[in-house]
């Protein structure tokens, strides 16, 4: 528990384990990566390749604290993760689970709270004094940031912007609910905008082999950037919603900054584009305020760990 | 400049200016009420009508400080009036004119964060670390408190809450944009649904003389409360809009407790029982979290004034 051990910060999704040592700047020193054994699995099997992963990026250093960004709902006090789709955890302590299996000081948030962190610390929100971070991957993940601080909200679940509902009798959500944000902004509303168009574009058709299931966001992307119309027009659509969804923000936050990270943000200005189109269109008395600066995150992938990372070297 | 003078609160509004001397426990002391001159008139003259108020409101008593509650953006400095939808003040330095003026400190805010503010402190969020507050009145004011502090936003114009976008190219609003919350759920909007459908209410019709101009909120309340269908059916649509949208808050902000004023919200549970009924069914992850309580402000139409006369009161 020295400051002399290592300092590991883990982001556990649906899909995959990313561990890294993050030194004290927040450069990541050594990586591990393992799959995500899945949600109907026991508890203990996640926990196992989590062990495994923080261990091997440590490497032959001992731990001196973990921070864990988890893509799910995390209660107030850092403790429990309440739910998460992709995950087995339903309200486990898993933060004092792990410190008592690490013997180690364990931090544990939500994923895009994580982000949000390390972009305000490191990275494109920098220098803000209040931020909003929107991930666009699979979903819609958010972080807050107010007057240079974290904001967890009451129950630990602020920010999740995705499920805000922008369309009455809209497309159904995974949530239960219908038309939320992340149904049309998102790199799943992407990637459906452009299979619905495949037919009317070569270029797609030749990247998924013809095969609409194996379509990509990364390869709508690839397309966009080659200047296909059907790949651009899905992106106007995402952007488009982007700019709806943050003129609602803006309306509520007021934030200095709005950071856009996660996979779809790659993309860039094929993505921001359109957003600052509509942002600059609909937010409320445009003529009379200045309007927050749109970014993408510049920590891309690693944002979440190196947050997390940032959290538990405060523990040591 | 003393503690030993009075100090005053004003809400000053569309229509009216209304001041009162507030004891430092926040019970009003003394009232004075105004007209307000318009907006196209010179702002010395809404000047004048706010100095006439506030004398009036300390009567024989010295001012110590006075605070104003604005229906308008106010900057985050408290400074300017940006821009008031039915007063004068376009980027005037109000603040240090009505200092210079009246010889005292003067704090000014916008009339929503004031109410916010309020009932933070002696009304319906108190003992709450994180409140929204939102008031329906002709539209929808909105106040925010995280973390036991009022958040202004970095320009001053957090809790825009109005026009944040429900419905694509739903009602076109006054801001310029389509589908704002408040053309749906506002008193503006409980009086065009009741309008729509006079001809099927003869209590409505009789209210108001059976001229739909001469309807107004609470008429359609009192109806409410006598059990008419259309009034009713009024507030479901409104009680509904509310609910929707206060769960798209709730998945951004997390909060402790949901505030509801304005003059809608006298309407008390034939408002409420409808947005409750919404909100449960439509939060994320309803089952995995507890939710915010969802209460009716308490200071009614003082929320205002008493929340500037708080500020105002830390200036002396």
């Amino acid at each position: 528990m020295t400051a002399s051990g290592a300092v590991v910060g883990v982001d556990i999704g649906g899909t995959k384990v990313l561990a890294a040592e993050v030194g004290d700047d927040g450069v990541v020193v050594r990586r591990a990566l393992r799959h995500t054994p899945g949600r109907r699995v026991e508890p203990r099997l996640v926990e196992d390749a989590l062990t495994q992963a923080v261990h091997e990026a440590a490497g032959e250093r001992p731990l001196a604290a973990v921070g864990i960004a988890a893509a799910g709902l995390v209660d107030a006090a850092g403790e429990r993760v309440r739910f998460a789709a992709h995950l087995p955890w339903v309200g486990e302590p898993v933060r004092t689970r792990l410190e008592e299996r690490w013997g180690v000081p364990v931090a544990l948030d939500n994923d895009a709270t994580c982000a949000a962190l390390a972009e305000s610390e490191l990275g494109a929100a920098r220098g803000a004094s209040s931020a909003l971070m929107i991930t666009l991957g699979t979903g819609i993940g958010g972080g807050v940031l107010v007057d240079g601080r974290v904001v967890r909200g009451f129950g630990g679940m602020a920010g999740e912007f995705g499920h805000m509902q922008l369309v009455p009798d809209g497309l159904a959500c995974e949530c239960g609910s219908v038309g939320c944000w992340e149904q049309y902004c998102s790199g799943n509303a992407l990637v459906r905008h452009a299979r619905a168009h495949l037919a009317s574009s070569t270029a797609l058709a030749e990247l998924c082999d013809h095969d609409p299931a194996a379509l990509t966001g990364p390869m709508v992307t690839v397309a966009a950037e080659d200047g296909d119309a059907v790949a651009l027009d899905a992106f106007a659509s995402v952007g488009g919603w982007l700019g709806t969804g943050l003129a609602n923000l803006v309306a509520a936050f007021d934030p200095e900054r709005l950071v856009v990270g996660g996979g779809v943000a790659t993309a860039g200005e094929l993505l921001l584009g359109p957003a600052r189109t509509v942002l600059a269109s609909s937010v409320l008395g445009a003529a009379h305020r200045e309007l927050p600066t749109l970014e993408v995150a510049a920590l891309g992938p690693d944002a979440g760990l190196v947050g997390a990372a940032l959290m538990a070297r405060l523990l040591t």
